[in-house]
């Protein structure tokens, strides 16, 4: 590809093969709108919308995503194609001085949100190594793994109202546990905060109407873009509330997206063949594209005023489950998607202990700590702890990144 | 109260004391419009709007209730008493001809749509009597309710992209089931397809900020109204699904709403004191107001060409734990509400048999046969079954009713 007029320094996460969708705004202009990352810069898209067929001209000049993820894998290709034509050395937003000036805008310069309203958002509980090591914890070895796991995608359905951009600060919760050996619930602030490692991916297209599934084949239409995700969990509060119906309050308290979109074109390079899946899986789940990514995954935590440790490296590609998967098993009931619903992965954990995907497996339960530059020490996660999370791809050069997914725990409130 | 200009019809649902909301449209108006219901004619809100104080308008010209709900109390109060006076024997509607034609519309003549869009779905699990009796049928009775049960009202999220308002068909869910003997899943059409008798209550307020709980003795506010609810569910998907984070596809093929939203304002004449709870609560879950209901309930099945039983008799009164401490557990953690979610009670049975509030419970598990007029009889629900949920409240002559919420099963379709 040649090179954009926009400079792009070595190592950046957004060079001319990525730019990754995000919602912003400035100082000077309060109004939330869509924008791509390049280099250090973002291009303000709605200041450029004119240069677009007239066709995409108002997904372009929204405040959030969802109406260019309505418009399907054809639209996104166009606008795709576009943006990078007029970021090209010599494009007419190069030449245009007024444009230009008007639609580059420096990244330290914005505030990012949310990128798209999010309708309805599931978890899924794809790697078969943080499943297995959760069930070891809580089942033992031989009951590790639930009947039902290499069968189907387990999942559940989120918080929607609490899905927040990275940088928003997370208060630690209050609710109720049952402590080991006591005879009756207690209440107070969350003892066993923790964070989730996971990507998540937005539902594009139209989506489908209620009673007609989505073919495990197609859906690689209706996956927009991807992000990185913290799940953050009370485990205390988990453990006394999820029999049987599930995390409720232990997740409600908020979850933290990355605000890039990285598109499904810009991981295209980086395409992996799927998991091995044994024993077999129902027909509806046998899929036949590859859909699996090479995408390294990292966790850093940096407690207050104090510097930051990679406690993790892990990556995409050890999940058990695919996208196309999930939504195909999402919906085999009927169940309708609509663009801007948001499904995230599950705790990506890998096979080493270093590339655990929370502190609950970091600490094994508590059974060790995770040392930290300067001689700290972590169990769970403290007060004023900053999780931040960052992923990228790389291959012969080409370096697509999905920048970061931060959030600091604040103090429990008192009621 | 005196009289209103528009007939009440004895034995009515919607007499001047009820004016449940609903979101309507009309063959020569399709524009999504609220009103009320009074007698067997609804209040066009869009069209009397200018005779409301001009803070209210915005609210009453929107296609769904989101906005009036979140308005607040206060201005809940002040539209009903307007509308109470409009709707008065000599009000300036029933005195101007052109005015009174162009809001007052027949119900035959009208298409009725669900009545907010719904943020976030929260389905709870408040009756001690269903939490029992499904505890008996899957543990045994003396594991039969968890040890959380009566600490704590249990829920879980559910989807809310598939919630849809009564007359709307719900197609029988394909999935996985793992028969009883089985080696392995198999995969086909829900052989168990269930209905669950809910009540449901929609947000109100502007809502709470993430990370400010809402107090028990606060959440009063923060109840707009009551619907009917059908939570169609999957027994064969959901027993091999649901371990170990809860329910998911087995409940996402479609949940059915009744139209119309009964406020709380309505309900006051029927407050009764709330269920006893032993033992007694955490102190953030105890609450000084009544916040109970005799709401009396109603399911009918209703064979296709067939004439409908009546299957079971419930009352809302059965609900252990009330709607202000399901907002008060919701938010503990700091979840945010926002005006439009919708929470429901889970199952409502009662004590006995005649008042179960499931298949599954009527037919224990499959043990017996319900009985239905002409010699027909059921254990779960067949093709082309109609259930039809109603609910009403009566005291000293006046009836404050619910509508129906009514839903055909479909066939499952071939992939």
């Amino acid at each position: 590809m040649s090179a954009s007029f926009v400079p792009v320094p070595a190592g950046s996460d957004f060079p001319l093969e990525n730019l990754p969708y995000a919602v912003f705004s400035t100082k000077t202009n309060p109004t939330h709108r869509l924008c791509v990352a390049i280099g250090e810069h973002v291009l303000d898209l709605k200041a450029v919308a004119h240069l677009f067929p007239a066709s995409l001209q108002d997904a372009l000049q929204a405040p959030t995503l969802n109406l260019l993820m309505s418009l399907g894998h054809e639209a996104w290709a166009a606008v795709r194609a576009q943006i990078q034509k007029l970021l090209l050395k010599g494009s007419e937003v190069e030449q245009n001085v007024d444009l230009r000036n008007a639609a580059l805008v420096a990244q330290s310069e914005i505030s990012l949100h949310l990128p798209a309203q999010i309708g309805d958002y599931t978890d899924f509980y794809s790697s078969i190594h943080h499943a297995t090591n959760v069930g070891i914890m809580f089942r033992g070895a031989d009951n590790a793994l639930m009947p039902n796991w290499r069968h189907l995608p387990v999942g559940y359905h989120g918080r929607a109202s609490s899905v927040v951009v990275s940088g928003t600060p997370i208060r630690r919760p209050l609710g109720q546990t049952m402590p080991e050996g006591a005879e009756k619930p207690v209440f107070g602030a969350c003892k066993l905060l923790d964070f989730e490692l996971e990507m998540a991916f937005f539902i594009g297209g139209p989506g489908n109407k209620m009673g007609e599934p989505i073919k495990v084949d197609d859906a690689w239409q209706n996956v927009f873009g991807f992000t990185l995700m913290n799940d953050w969990s009370a485990r205390d509060i988990q453990k006394w509330e999820y029999v049987p119906l599930g995390p409720f309050t232990a997740k409600n308290m908020g979850t933290t997206i990355s605000p890039w979109v990285v598109t499904t074109a810009a991981l295209k390079p980086f395409l992996l063949d799927n998991f091995p899946q044994e024993p077999e899986v129902l027909p509806y789940l046998r899929q036949s594209l590859p859909f699996n990514f090479d995408i390294n995954l990292e966790v850093s935590l940096k407690p207050d005023n104090d510097v930051e440790t990679l406690i993790s490296k892990s990556n995409f590609k050890h999940l058990y489950w695919t996208p196309l998967q999930q939504i195909a098993h999402h919906t085999i009931t009927g169940c309708n998607l609509r663009p801007g619903d948001l499904m995230a992965s599950g705790t990506i954990s890998g096979e080493t202990p270093d590339s655990y995907g929370s502190m609950l497996e970091l600490c094994w339960r508590g059974s060790k700590t995770v040392e930290l530059q300067g001689g700290k020490t972590r169990k769970f996660l403290q007060d004023y702890d900053e999780v931040i999370i960052r992923g990228h791809c790389e291959k012969n050069g080409l370096r697509i990144g999905f920048g970061s997914c931060a959030g600091q725990v604040l103090p429990a409130i008192t009621l």
